[in-house]
This record gives structure tokens, sequence and C-alpha cells, in this order.
């Protein structure tokens, strides 16, 4: 009988526990709303062309005309993917860490909130990307862009290092494995997308590329840190 | 007493499918939060027709004006219902599919994630359906259209066939019976998406009724295999 | 020990509880989504107005040009009030009748999206009679709104009827009170919404205004069965 | 054995707790996706601006023409941080209400839809205030900002004194310091929000700057009540 009965002071912080996690829970089902919805917008950047609008001539004006139009978008096809798969991961990368923290505090709740107003902000830059690449101004649009995936690599350092030094907020069962794991691969997120900054103003492709390439590349040791 | 003390081996692996079963859970509500978005927004495709563009003439700026202005809003209507009813029909499929499976791993992750990249696409092939059927462009639309959907039954084939593969990711309760019901359901996606892509450059009509019947069917062999 | 080891059949059918639970669970989160998203779409339907579109003349381009120009958007707010009322009451009835289902089957689920299906429209004619109160046309306006709601009243009866008849998907703790009480409120909504989509051909404000009280009624109501 | 057995009282008291802590949990998590999607809803205040406007002239239809352009944009930026940390602010709050009640009953179910109707009309304020900031008009943009904020204000105080007065709705494990604390912040709002609602008549940087200050000053009194 003596397993059921617990001494009042473990009762109390099973209690406590029990309404961390809630926290935490209500925490990542707001997140998980702005990270879903973020990722939904970014379809609006893509634009029905009007029929009027359609390159004119012989035989032009059939499918050819409207294919043609929609080939000419393709400038918000490569941001929209691009978008999509750096807020993918980010989500992915938000839900590993989550996994291994059990509690919050109020400098862990802003940082989120900050780490938030730059994942709603991601649309706009997209959108900039998707009207300008090619054209004059491609070079502000991409440091825009890979500005904010900057910062938000800033923030998620800043995150997790609020939440695991001393191993503060960190669930108990958190192995120093993962949690060296997480460290490494979060290490490389400034520099790296700092680089595609500055990048953005020596070759535009380059920079978009790099953007891209660092989603695949989170991707992957997101995927370690997982096993 | 035996019955409550577990093994260390059992118990660590009720830990895991603890945890398991909130990372599927957790997967679950953000696609939910995705698929709900994506629904939610397709009805931005329809237009509050101008005043100043409503039909002239004797009687015809009174409500016939407005009604005839939104009748010829009919193809939007009807690619709104056929992009409602499909993701609506993928939306119980995906839950559906989540019922069975227990586990995720990194592959299943990023192909749920291509699964979103599409259905997240949807509105936009839906919007240019609306906006060119019956004019000159309205084969490319409908081709981009039903791609879409082709490239959703693939993604889903893919997905299924990643979590099934030796019951990988399945849960233990999961009967051969309702597995073999979705190999069954799922196996008619890709071709028959395929015709409704190819029927686009013969017949229109009869590319996106398919997609509608389509929605129709799954909606039943979906139901068939709820049983 | 009797009361711990329960007969095989109950076991069965203690876990299949559980699991349509979940399944009520996932359908009403979705449903919340879709709801959610729905009622946070109407503000787009306000319109800020163009500096160069403001009432010209001696200090009008001023404080009280703007205001000028906002105060014409009174049918905007006049309809966002009453289709945010009108949600807000339809979200809370259909969150009372989840509190009574227990179970889900497939005619259900497909009542629900239908149900979705107009709830995701209604920003639609809301845009409409925002933009046309006042105007030729509101009539029509008026009259698609008011059908909107009339569809949805006709659906939440098929819903209910569904799964009410003989207790089919009913929580066996639902109380004949409780389900009396959900009969009565929903009888009224097809004939109520009904004379609102007449009145629209008579006195456009006597049909708006039906709406909102009608939304001011089954909150009425809604309260009562929940007690 | 007798704690494994409850009196039958005790015993419905524990269901109907259960039914209430799912019922708030519902609220909650529809609250949280209103909250969720107005916060995002905010990035469409961005503009991209149109290549054929940029300002024309040597040199300037490069980076720094669109550079130039952005620029331009900034009170969208301010317009935009200060609603997003206020709305970021206010569910921070309503998270922590929450943590003290227990039960739901009507008038409360629809004192929160009355938030969530100020909470989502929140863009369109933000939109005017991004428009109009610096021109002719933003003294009426700015006073309907504020005043959105009163409101929202208003309505939390009534919340919160409907849910505490005798303990209503409170959770009993709510303490007195936690609710004194609440009583203590929540009293600020609406004098401090109708002092920003008068400065937009005087000075709208003052205005703004205090809307801004609000939402810092909230976030640490939030933060003092969860200690």
């Amino acid at each position: 009988m003596t397993e059921r009965h617990q001494e009042p002071a473990a009762r109390a912080s099973a209690t406590s526990d029990q309404s961390d996690q809630k926290e935490t829970g209500r925490l990542e089902a707001f997140s998980d709303g702005v990270f879903a919805i973020a990722v939904t917008l970014l379809v609006l950047d893509f634009k029905v062309p009007k029929p009027a609008d359609l390159p004119a001539g012989p035989g032009a004006l059939g499918t050819h005309g409207l294919l043609a139009a929609l080939l000419t978008q393709w400038p918000t096809l490569l941001a929209y993917l691009t978008s999509f798969v750096t807020i993918l991961v980010m989500w992915v990368n938000h839900h590993l860490l989550f996994g291994l923290i059990r509690r919050t505090d109020h400098l862990f709740l802003y940082l989120n909130g900050l780490l938030l107003l730059f994942v709603t902000f991601v649309p706009f830059p997209t959108a900039l990307v998707a009207a300008y690449l090619g054209r004059p101004g491609a070079t502000a649009a991409a440091a825009l862009y890979s500005a904010t995936f900057f910062c938000i690599a800033l923030v998620y350092n800043a995150l997790w290092r609020h939440a695991s030094r001393d191993r503060r907020l960190l669930d108990s069962a958190a192995t120093p494995a993962a949690i060296a794991e997480i460290d490494r691969s979060y290490r490389f997120g400034p520099p790296l997308y700092g680089l595609a900054f500055l990048l953005a103003f020596v070759n535009l492709t380059a920079s978009l590329l790099t953007c891209l390439a660092l989603a695949v590349f989170f991707s992957i040791t997101g995927s370690r840190s997982r096993r």
C-alpha cells in the first residue's frame, strides 16, 4: 500500500508538474497554431493572372497564354518552397525543443513570443522575394529575407540557452546526449544565416539557395537528434 | 500485486509509447490546423462584385443586377465545392491513417510535411479554375488543379507505404483487414487523378467532374475502412 | 480484486469508448479550427480608406475626413457584428451538441463537413451585405445572407436528428431533459431563418435584425440547455 | 480499499469536475485559435511595393529604390510591433486567468466571446494606423486604435469580476494572493488605455507609445502574478 501513499511534498510536486505540463501544452498549441497559419498564408503570394493581362498574339490567348503567365511566377514558387520548408523545419525544431522542456518561466514565454513574431513576419519577405527576384531591388528583398531567418536563428539560440542553462526548464528525463545534440545543431544557425545575408549583396541566387540548403541541413541534424 | 509492478524494460517501453503518442498527437494537431486553414481560405475566391461593375440597363441595377453578377461566379462555386469536399475527404483519410499509426520517424515527418505543402497549395489552382473556367486558359487551370490532387495522392501512398511496410510505424492493434482496406483504396488515387489530369486536355468539364466524383468515391471507401 | 479485472467484452468496449472519444475529440478540434478561422476572417471586410479617396473640401482632409469615411462603413460593422455573434452561437451549440455525443459514424462525419462548408462560406455573404446595404442589390445580398443561415439551421437539425435517433451516437450519460431541450431549440431554427429569408424581399433592415435577434435568441436557449 | 470507493455524491462531483475541465479546455482551445489567427493576420498589413511605384531617378531603381520604399512603411512596422506585443500579452493574461478558473457559465462564455470580438477586430485599426500615421486622419486612426484596446481592457475586467466574485468560477486551488494580483493589475487597464485614447487627440506619437508601454507594463505585472 505504501506505493500508493505519497508524501505531501511529493504530492505537491506532482500537482505542480501536472500544471507545468498543462502550461507547456497550451504554449505548444498556441505556437502550433501560429506556425500552421503562417505556413498556410504563404499560398496567398501566388497571383491569379488577369485574363486581360495574358500575353496577346496568335494562339497566345489559349492554354499557352495562361501557362506562360504562370511560368513567369517561378520566383514565387521558389520563395514559397524555401519558406514552406524553412517554417516546417522550424516547427519540427520547436517540437523537439519542447520535448525536452518541462517548465516555462516568464522570459521563456516572451522569447517564444519573439520567435513567433519573426515567424509570422516570414510571409512578407517571402512575398518581396517573389515580386523582385530578377528585377532591380532583388538585393534588398533577399537581404530582408535572409535577415529574418538570421533573427529567428538568434532567438532559437537565446530560447534554448535560457531553457538549458543549469537545466533550468528541462525535463529531468532529458539526456545529456540529446542536449548536446541541440547545442551543436543550433550553434550553426546564426553564422550560416549570417552568411546567406552577406551573400544577398554578392549573388542573389547563392543567398536563396543557401537558405534552402540550410532548411535541408537543419532537417537532417534535427533528424539525428531525434534518434 | 504483480500486476502493478512492471519489469524495467516494459516500463521504459510504456514511457516511450506515451511519448510516441504525444508526438503523433502534436503532428495530428498541426496537420489539422493546416487542413482547417486551407479549407477556410477557399472562401476568399468569391469576389464581391463592385457596384460600378454591375450590368447596366433598365431595372438591371436592382437586385437582378447583383444576382446576375453573382451567377456569373458559378465556376467559383463549382471549384469551391470540389476543393472543399476533396480537402475534407483528405482530412478524414489523414485521420483514419493516424488512427492506425503509433510512432513517427524522420521520413514520415517530412512526407507528412510534403503532403501539407500540396494541401496548402490547393487554394491557388482552385482560384485559377474559378477565374478561367469557360475562358481561354481553362485547360492549363484544370491541368494544374488535377495535377495538384495527383501529387497529393502520390504522397499519401508514399506516406502509407512507409508507415505500413513491415508494420514499421503501426499500432499493434491495427488489424490486417484495416491495413488491407487502406492499401486497396489508396491504390486507386494516383491512376484516377492521373486520368483527371489527362482529361483536362480533352474535356474540361469531365476533368473537374472526375475530381468531384473521386472525392465522393474516396469518402465512400474511407467509410468502408472505418467499419 | 474483482473490480480490477474486466471481462474481455467489457475491456474491448472500454478500448472502443476511448478510441471513440479520441475520434470525437479530433473532430471537435478540427471544427473549432474552422469556426475560429471563419470568425477571424470577418475582419478583412473592413477596408482601409485610401487617403486619396477621403472627402475633399475645407477641413475635410483632417481627422473628420477619415472619420467620415469610416462612418460610411456602418453596414460593414452591422454585418460584422451579426455574423460574429451568429458564428459564436453556432460554435457554442456545436460544443453543447458534442457534449452529448460519444461516437461518430460516417454520415455524421459528412453532415458535420456540410455544416463546416456553410460556416466557411459565411464571410462571403457578410461581405456582400457590407458592400450593398443601402444600395441597389441589397435584396439579393440579404437573401443570400439569410439563406446561408437557413441552410446551417437545416444541417444542424439533420446532424442532431441523425445523432439522437434511438440515441444512436449519444453518450449514455445524456439525460432525456438535455435531449428534449436541444430538440426544442433546434426546431425553431429553419422556420425562423426561413422568415428572415422571406423578409429580405420585403424589408432589408427587418431581415438583418431578425438574423441578429435569432443569434441572441439561440444564445439564450443554448443557455437554458446548459443548466 | 475504502480509498478506492467514493461516495456517490463525491463521484458525481468528480465527473462534473472532469466535464467542467473539458469545457474550459475547449473554450481555451477555441480562444487560442482566435488569438493565433488574429496575431498572424497582422502581417498582411505590410504591402509589397509595386516595381512601377519605386522612386525613379539615377540609381534609385536599384536596391536603394526598394529599400527606400520599404523604409516608408515604418508606421506599419510600429503598428505591427505594438499590436503583436499587445495581443501576445492579452493571450498570456487569458492563459493566466484560465489557470485560476475551473468552471464556465453562460455569461462567462459570452463575455469571453465579446473579448474575442474585439481581439479579432484589432487588425483593422492596426491597418488604419499603418496607413495614416503622419498624414491627415492620423488622429482618428490612433483614437480608434486605443479605443479598441480600452474596450478589451474593460471586457477583461468584466470577465474577471464575474469569475472571481465569491470565487464563483474559480478553481479551489486559486490562492488569495494570485487573485489579488490579478485584481490589482487589471484595475490599471481601463484608465491607462483611456489615457492613450485621450492622448490621441493631443499627440499621436505619445498615444501609440503609451499603447506599446502598456503592453510591456502588463507583461511585467503578468510576470509577477505568475510567480
